[in-house]
């Protein structure tokens, strides 16, 4: 069994606005100091795989198909085995 | 200036309907070792502040008041500092 930590967050190049409204709400606050906000998603997927690199193929082409936009967003994760249950 | 990496969770204790719907769709589309999905969110907060112990401060309190809904949201941060630009 192994846990998948996946990170989605807009390629660099694209508009933030939701960012944007956060810093906004945050300076409205009186939190001032707050430079900038980006926001991504963040998902947590359990799977059943033979080894680490089955499990992180498997997880690209998830995160290909279903969890990333490729033209606006870029994915990173970290794949780590789970004790035996 | 800081940067605080969030992520913003539901309690274990919350049904996360959203998640199941991922996972449905997963299996739907073939993937069907995955054993469970949750989502979250996910923020990256660059700030000012005096030192490291300040920066967690503000973090918490923007947390606190802002990013996570504290009746079904749990949140974890990492700050590092960044170079001097």
């Amino acid at each position: 069994m192994f846990l998948a930590q996946i990170h989605v967050t807009y390629k660099p190049s694209i508009l933030d606005p939701q960012g944007v409204a956060i810093k906004n709400a945050m300076h409205r606050l009186s939190f001032n100091e707050v430079d900038a906000v980006t926001q991504g998603k963040y998902f947590e997927v359990t799977l059943n795989a033979e080894s680490k690199d089955a499990a992180e193929q498997q997880i690209d082409s998830i995160c290909d198909t279903l969890l990333a936009n490729p033209n606006m967003e870029t994915y990173r994760y970290d794949v780590k085995e789970l004790a035996n249950q």
